[in-house]
């Protein structure tokens, strides 16, 4: 395809985490499941904030780390979300510019503040996700650019655009755009409470080809399919006869499409210290190869690169040069 | 000493720190020295701000530092220190207090916000550190709490203190008061460059015992007696005649007394990822092993214990519980 000024455009939530460690206790007494993402309003922010330990604050947004991980890993990148014009949004913009990306949603003026995470990491090195999501709710469609719509070779965009008010209507713009330009749509489920609360509307998107490729873990394509029993969700996912790539932490991922099945294993890690991000970053590695050519085997590759790197530090942008690690992996961008 | 309430009283700048790592040219581009801490004032900020990379923010400070590690290896201690009440302050406060230091120091209302540190991060893991001293410079001698110093067994303050108008006149009271209830007070000498600006009136603090212990890097010290030998310097601080605590990165510390010279190798490490801390937690745990009574030779074990678990992550405040590291060690606190 001729005329992409950008490889991937990324949709989705703008958040700044508040990363915390919590022993397991502290997720028991606040009534937090671990290793999910729950919506929190302002005051229960505050209070969680007020009751969890010192903390580090790092730029994040699930789509927002995928694409800064492709700018990592050397691909031309954009985004589109919304913060507040106040110090976090601040920080928001300047980190994912920083990062090579391309922002420029106008900021809201007025309104809630930037969206922010907290999360509490545990001793095993699982992240529990409390979202205020703040100025995100401020997201509509008014926010989609066509041009650079129209300009970007793949669409992703994740499941939690579903929970502000305005953004799936957003996300079905862009989608449309996308594909009247002759682009690929990519959707990531994101959380599997976030699956169970829209999966209707999960399954149309992909049943109406409104995305080509989707993103899971093995928890969110069990709740996509309320199954227990993981070949059985697999096969019903190959069944859909789109790209679904799904991740199984440490063993690796499987890829289906409607005539492959392809597993990769996980890239080996030192030491495991907190899994934020590790999807969004497999992500990213994945769409790098992807928009790059590789092979799916390769892509799987380059997106276990990625969430290997992740999930060896706190918060889920990277903290090294991904093009350097894939380089080193042997793979070409 | 009967009636220690803290075993450690800090007092210092109240800092957040903004880290990013940059490659060599970004420091040479800005005209900053490697290794060392400049003073900027807010548009200078500002301007290295928005051309640094994507950052990670964290409560820092160097003194607020080492009253965190103490508190993490199980001392009592407090802090005193300025913010504004604004984000950053509050984090700040969140942040300390939540590590288990009592920090009651009142919140600027109004003027400069809270002090932020932008740290630049090299590949070699050297910091580099260019400070807005903002609401730092409201510390004053009104904000000493006289039962707090009476109640503390040491206070530990810093030479940065000379820096900010009238944060001196409060590190002079709170000495006169340590002293006149029989506590030891501390001061480290924070930088080279630092010393370079107020060394004789440093040199006057150790001389008039306004301080009994004193803390230094091989280049403070070098810098502090204009000298280019290590071993003259040395020679001099033992000629002082009080406790010289100094450290000397990857070749441990060595620590001085009348009757006494003990050198400490460093602590293993696994990776250098960022120096920021690094003689402010060896402080933490120097000062955890003197309160507690071990010999110089623990202390010393102890404050490289606590060096080595905090430059091999980013930022100034402790990953894990350093208690539990002393106890791995053999040393009883």
């Amino acid at each position: 395809m001729a005329g992409e000024t950008y490889e991937v455009l990324g949709l989705g939530n703008a958040i700044v985490d508040v990363i915390a460690r919590a022993e397991e206790d502290f997720l028991q007494r606040h009534g937090l499941a671990k290793g999910a993402m729950m919506l929190v309003d302002e005051q229960a922010a505050h209070k969680l904030y007020d009751d969890m330990g010192s903390a580090t604050t790092i730029s994040g947004g699930s789509a927002a780390n995928t694409i800064v991980g492709l700018a990592s890993l050397g691909i031309r990148s954009a985004f589109i979300g919304k913060v507040k014009d106040d110090e976090a949004g601040q920080s928001f913009a300047h980190d994912i510019r920083r990062s090579g990306v391309h922002f420029a949603t106008p900021f809201a003026k007025e309104g809630a503040s930037t969206a922010r995470c907290l999360v509490l990491v545990t001793p095993d090195g699982e992240r529990t996700m409390n979202t205020y999501l703040g100025a995100c709710q401020n997201l509509g469609p008014d926010d989609v650019d066509e041009a650079l719509v129209r300009a970007s070779s793949i669409l992703y965009m994740e499941g939690y655009l579903w929970d502000p008010p305005a953004a799936k209507q957003a996300f079905l713009k862009a989608a449309d755009m996308a594909h009247d330009a002759g682009r690929q749509v990519a959707l990531t489920l994101s959380d599997s409470f976030c699956v169970d609360r829209y999966r209707d509307e999960f399954l149309h998107l992909m049943r109406t080809r409104t995305v080509d490729i989707v993103f899971a873990n093995e928890h969110e394509l069990k709740s996509l399919y309320q199954t227990s029993d993981f070949d059985t969700a697999l096969a019903a996912l190959r069944d859909e006869e789109l790209l679904g790539v799904v991740t199984r932490s440490a063993d690796g991922c499987v890829i289906v499409s409607h005539d492959q099945t392809v597993a990769v294993q996980a890239s080996p890690i030192d030491r495991l210290v907190d899994t934020t991000g590790a999807g969004d970053l497999f992500a990213a590695g994945f769409l790098a190869g992807l928009v790059r050519g590789c092979d799916l085997r390769d892509a799987g590759r380059l997106g276990g690169i990625a969430a290997a790197e992740i999930i060896q530090h706190y918060g889920a942008r990277p903290n090294v040069n991904l093009a350097s690690l894939a380089a080193q992996s042997g793979i070409v961008l």
